[in-house]
């Protein structure tokens, strides 16, 4: 029997897209040979591949002026190969910080240049968002780092990543227009983007479309040319794109997950279908929360994140018991993350409205039993 | 039908062990969860990791002066990330360079250091080994870095990686003990080796042991204060040993499927029976070719690798019509990389002696038919 399955990432994945896996184990479409078995540079690896390429441009309407990586290492590498692929010449990132990740993505730029402090939340223990108007930008930065869902404190932007008016005349109208750089981890591909003149919009796949181990990358074509020297190779952008993303072993199994999931997001409607979807489940949580005493949610209702839902008991001596009777009843994964305590209820793309349903459920009967 | 599957990687993988990844795919072990879906700080995916390393160290008989890590990048950005976590205070590494992929890790050094040559094969056109008395080593290098089986070339060393007399009377003379630094991706695993002073054993997976996107690092504890401040942090060995291989988010679908690679090759016997298969598989095939005129590989046969065996056919006119007629026979993935031509068959721990007596069966009524 499936579990009600809340995991912040990885997490949870669709039952029939893990079903075609399963199928394709050891003979993908009459080769032979499961997908682990192929080498990346064979024609049927490269059919995969190229699918996975193309289903994911016409989902998201990424235009031509930009590319599409593949990479290895999770958002955290990523940390350090954004800095060490877009600095060029200059020596100044700003990052804008609005949570536990945008925090430590802002400390792994130190390690490459004089990374900017353009604005913080944490003052209000990252229970807001920080507005464009309000960033203090350098003078001359490579780029503005923002991360649009904060995973851990439940934080989400929903303008941006778009390239709004807003960001327009705050970064266009630097004498060289600065590259946006985003971290969309934890929400891409579960509502529409525009892209359009953003710089990175950058993402690991194991919320909202795949696996572990899967970075995908989307750059904007005329910042291929600015890597430090210090770059290593096998997460140099510009031969990454060059090469289609097979510059060397790819993850071949965990793209063709992606794969997989790009196909699913096509059969559900795409994302404006999906997008709706996860309205609804963040909603009925939310309704949950807020209309009992017994739970809270600290985030300012504005940026109320659709997939991170951290939210305490007003008792929270009585977190444990909740846990161990969610557990009871296959709600799993509910444990806040260790910065904050508490629980989190993470809702991606895979989570069926069913175990939200399930969630709201038991917390009525547990606030029943204990009130 | 399965094929018969001889890709240099990734690789065929054993029907059982594909069979459980199959069945353990949307519930593994009455969790509710497949393996894809847990959260990486979890029990579930906790015991599977832990068993994986436990049973990884019996297996290749890892001392508790070294260190097992599990990353993220395949070989290649390892390439980088060891002189990032090795250099320290020198500046210069020394690299033997006997095929493709050292000369690819040669030349990626140069990114951070002054990459010494300490010997190279290539005027004899990667086909023979440098012995360690031919190495004409730096004066005070970080790290003396070798490639103990070159899976393009196929010339494996059968002394190396252990930490042989010779070597340790070139290396252990230096004024400061240097580290020996081995790239054991396509053999590791396939025999045993003895783990004595070497500083770091590392592979990737997806050759004997596994998918792609799972990198193997080995490491000498006392070699993890060595770090440059530009390392990133996601590679940063010191840091991912303190965790256990989880600071971020591991490939944990490729650690788990190495985990069931380490149980297959357990109930195979262990390394010894391995390498008794390996050795078995590949003078089938050595014989072949070195009993027809039709067949011939170049490889001194001190030196030819039990893992890749590259060959050409005498009048190599005939390559394409022997890969065709391969593949009617269903034997895949027998092409030679690009930079040696030809063909090549790679028979990892995974590949079973049928397909190579079915290679051999169809190589000798190919030569009937076109004598």
């Amino acid at each position: 029997m499936r579990a009600f399955n809340f995991s912040a990432g990885p997490s949870a994945l669709p039952v029939e897209v893990l079903q075609q896996a399963a199928e394709e184990m050891l003979d993908w479409q009459g080769s032979g040979m499961g997908v682990m078995e192929m080498s990346h540079r064979g024609p049927e690896y490269a059919s995969i591949h190229k699918q996975a390429l193309e289903d994911l441009r016409s989902l998201l309407g990424v235009p031509q002026t930009h590319r599409i990586l593949f990479l290895q290492g999770g958002a955290l590498a990523e940390n350090a190969f954004i800095p060490l692929n877009l600095l060029g010449t200059r020596h100044v990132a700003d990052y804008v910080v609005t949570g536990f990740w945008s925090k430590k993505t802002y400390q792994e730029a130190h390690r490459y240049c004089a990374a900017h402090l353009a604005a913080t939340t944490e003052m209000s223990r990252f229970t807001c968002a920080a507005d464009p108007a309000s960033w203090q930008l350098s003078k001359d930065p490579a780029y503005v780092h923002v991360c649009t869902n904060e995973t851990v404190n439940g934080v989400e932007y929903f303008d941006l990543p778009d390239y709004t008016p807003e960001v327009e005349s705050r970064l266009g109208a630097q004498e060289e227009s600065v590259a946006l750089v985003i971290d969309a981890s934890s929400h891409i591909l579960s509502r529409p983007l525009k892209i359009t003149k953003q710089g990175v919009i950058y993402a690991s796949a194991q919320k909202n479309f795949g696996i572990a181990g899967v970075t995908l990358v989307i750059v904007r074509d005329d910042l291929l040319d600015r890597a430090l020297p210090i770059c290593p190779s096998a997460f140099h952008w510009k031969s990454v794109a060059q090469s289609d993303s097979i510059y060397n072993t790819p993850p071949t199994y965990g793209i063709y997950m992606a794969g997989l999931m790009f196909q699913w997001l096509k059969r559900q409607g795409g994302l404006s279908a999906i997008e709706k979807r996860n309205i609804e489940k963040a909603q009925l949580l939310y309704t949950a929360i807020d209309s009992s005493a017994f739970y809270v949610n600290k985030v300012d209702p504005q940026v109320r994140s659709r997939m991170n839902i951290p939210f305490h008991l007003t008792d929270e001596s009585r977190t444990e018991a909740f846990l161990a009777g969610a557990k009871e009843r296959r709600l799993v994964q509910l444990k806040g993350h260790s910065s904050v305590g508490g629980l989190r209820a993470s809702m991606y793309n895979a989570t069926p409205m069913e175990s939200v349903q399930a969630l709201v459920s038991y917390m009525q009967d547990f606030e029943r039993q204990h009130a």
